[in-house]
């Protein structure tokens, strides 16, 4: 078989009848549960096609034809890695497997080493497929999607990932091996007295970022606790030990300090600084269900907390809280100022602007006046860099 | 023997002399000094007996006197577990072995365990009995009293833990594992240059409580450093990783979400959301000594810090502090509407209140004006759920 | 060889012209990447000679010249050791090496260890001198100066770490084992998919604290990931796993409780109380790069800011922020008492004091008016031990 013939193949099945192109595909391999085997603790991809890669998505499933296997209607499917299977799609990989090293054809190094597995080996793998971004049926696919996330691949907020709580199984984290708590219990005395106990890091339906994610070479994570699997961090980005944590479908889009919390759905935009114990509220606690994006060069003082979006070059005082509700004083000549920053911004001047009447401006410096209590909202000195595709 | 001679038995030991029905009792698994063997570093429990199974007590206590111990008179006791401890304990359990599995019997189950030791294996094991509620003399009877906090065998705040800190030694833990911080310097140099120096991930003189403990299936802790062995948490409380930390003698009543710290003493009722960085105070950091109850269905915002006792559907706003001197302002009206809502509070109107004259009242919203800096308190507007045995 | 033959010859060598005598030195293990071997990870000193030791710095220099190097006229040096350095060394240490054991001896302990090693052992260590507190060069002498800082040898912000973090590679660590992230990349699909991925920690170019230093007895910290290496923690300092932080070149001074967050070159006195989730800024955030020193028993309440030094006996609200531009009112008769408690304080009675004009004094109190939302200072009354020497 030649690179030509495989190409000819390629078009061959995904002209066929079976053939669906999918979302995102990839091959798991999967953790058991220790007292039910059959219950899948956690899906674990070396690597996942995002809109990508079609002809290997192709021979994928034409060798699950192969083996018997038939392509799902569903929104997902996960399939067994059988040796039939394997067997099919290392035959029609041949033109590739010599130059499948490094970072060529992940999907042909895949096979590559599933092909020296064995049959009891083998059943701990799957072939995940997404054809549609529905809500996530499977513990694989819930991974799938936030492999997805964490990568990179898919930008944050635009996956569905409803209803991932009730598939992902509440389980005991011992470094990167799940363990189901009734496990635990049935061995307890057994496991304790003999000193055996696991050490338990964690009990969440999510692993860590750090569990299944390299970071870029200059990303930081001072504490693996702090990002949970399903986080997108930019390059650049350090996150700190003390009061910081960012949730799955959070994150931040270019070089971050964060030593606060980053709520899931909320992003955090290149060059700004989220001080130690900020909050970024989400869409839970008292942002009317409003995901919250903090723009480029912001910067969030300690112990803030930020419940609308900000826009570019933005700064909360250290300890405010800045909420939807909030009154805040202008000048005539700051709402000037702040109009030059926003030329889109359509408003009349008046005294008092409420939080939520300040969403996504740019420029903004808020801060209560110590000789008065009151909240106050000024043109910001941080220069504001415009996002020069809108201005 | 049968089980009619085992009751038999039971009841003659619990009218003999020697038997004393105890507060609590249990076997320990100790860890001992790697440097000085003798001291006693942690006491492991598959589980413990509190205020129940005074039957296992007796035949304890009979197979301690046959083995030629003495029962203490003292407020707490702690034996070794000898050959001679276990051949007459088996002998009396003997109608339970075989079903003595799964959850039925554990007591039975620890015996038939112990029995297959050799007297080498025995040596790190001990029978704790606590007859009376006293400060704890011992590493084991501190740990018998945390365990009885953290299962929920014992209420928050009822166990007398006085001393405890001077009873436990401070060592760094590696894992599951206590290391007397002696012996580590002792063989800093030797460990360090063999690349074999230990893990350290906590120097402490209590373990963690997922070191111990098996949560509730729906419950979560997101880093196994947030909560603090002697901590109590209900099913479907969640732990996050941000700026959390739940002390011993602590913790929840029901389902809670806990973003924030959880002082020493601090309850928190069911339904309650501790936001991120919000600061319950303890009974050593500015609460005149009062313990706060945290009531059911609360909110406190993120990066707050309350400093008093609350009912019932309260909401302190993001980042003030309610402390026992801090004034509100209420109007008459919230005033009336507060009253209606504490039928049994006894005030009449003024326009201010300090924290400590609010204390633990049901559905107060704190807040302070964003255009005035003042303090103010308000009927919020969450449901207040009375709790029904009080009115 | 006689310990006066010792004497004499340490005398000949620190009068040769080769001899230079160190600010420090020590051996070091070396970590070395996995997928690069020549490229250095870490450097881990059972223990560091910081302007002390000058007789074992003498035998070393003349041990590393007949092994045929040369002593550097650099700032500093790192040299291979060898079997001839090692060889040279034991000979001449010959008259102490029976009584080096324990706690004396420890350069010719190390040397007795150094000589029990083969060649391939050896390659993994060095023999690293400091010469002048230049911006350290290697990673050897970064990790000997956060050595000098977290022992307590050198005092917090003596010592010269500039360019520290460009010397220092970003590494994944797994226990006390830094791992290069490229190796991680090559890897990924093999370790994954064979189970054998490593379980990371952190991502960062410093290890955590506790992986190279043994805290004093008294010492507690809850969380290893709260303290970095290169901080410095007086004896009986006690870090809680809320909020805490402690940044290398931070620390405290004597028995302090932290439960916030202590920003690289801040300074915490003896019986201070930082609160939960309190905030010590640093000089890259807001104190216009003047290091904030904490002075003796104060007390920083939880959520609180802090951007001014503050002297003896201090406290801050919880919930509020201090920085150099919040203007503090103040009463005549508390601006007495504050002149009382800081006679050497030169300033007139005014109204307003900004932050700035505050720093340093001992025996403030800072506080928000709840009712009038106004900042105020006043005379603490907590005592305030003044520094003996200057008053």
């Amino acid at each position: 078989m030649t690179k030509e013939d495989f190409f000819t193949l390629v078009n061959q099945i995904q002209s066929s009848d079976y053939y669906r192109e999918p979302l995102a595909f990839a091959i798991a391999k999967i953790d058991r549960g220790q007292k039910d085997p059959d219950k899948i603790l956690q899906a674990t991809y070396a690597f996942i096609n995002w809109q990508e890669n079609f002809g290997s998505a192709a021979i994928f499933q034409k060798a699950l034809a192969e083996a018997g296997q038939t392509i799902s209607q569903e929104s997902e499917a996960v399939y067994e890695v059988t040796r039939a299977f394997v067997d099919s799609a290392i035959a029609m990989c041949s033109p590739w497997l010599e130059e499948a090293v490094g970072e060529a054809h992940k999907n042909v190094q895949m096979i590559k080493f599933l092909s020296k597995l064995d049959e009891e080996e083998l059943a701990d793998f799957r072939v995940v497929f997404l054809f549609e971004d529905a809500a996530p049926k499977s513990v694989e696919s819930v991974y799938l999607k936030l492999y997805a996330l964490s990568t990179g691949k898919a930008p944050l907020r635009s996956v569905n990932l409803n209803g991932a709580f009730g598939v992902l199984p509440n389980v005991a984290w011992s470094g990167n091996t799940p363990i189901e708590l009734d496990w635990l219990r049935e061995n307890e005395l057994e496991l304790k007295m003999t000193g055996q106990y696991p050490v338990i890091d964690v009990v969440d339906k999510f692993p860590r970022f750090l569990q299944h994610i390299i970071p870029a070479d200059n990303t930081r994570i001072l504490d693996a606790s702090k990002v949970r699997m399903g986080a997108q961090l930019a390059a650049g980005t350090t996150v700190m030990p003390g009061a910081s944590y960012i949730n799955f479908n959070a994150g931040t889009l270019g070089p971050v300090m964060v030593e606060g919390r980053i709520s899931s759905s909320a992003v955090v935009g290149k060059g700004s600084d989220i001080g130690g114990g900020a909050s970024i509220l989400g869409v839970l606690s008292g942002t009317s269900g409003n995901p919250i994006s903090i723009g480029e060069n912001c910067l969030l003082g300690a112990n803030s907390v930020t419940g609308i979006p900000l826009g570019d070059g933005c700064i909360v005082d250290a300890g405010i809280a800045v909420l939807e509700g909030t009154k805040f004083f202008v000048t005539q000549e700051d709402f000037g100022k702040i109009k030059e920053a926003n030329p889109e911004w359509q408003a009349s001047y008046k005294e008092i602007f409420k939080g939520r009447e300040l969403a996504g401006l740019n420029g903004l410096h808020f801060r209560q006046d110590s000789t008065t209590g009151q909240m106050k909202v000024f043109r910001s000195n941080k220069e504001v860099k415009l996002n020069e595709e809108l201005h």
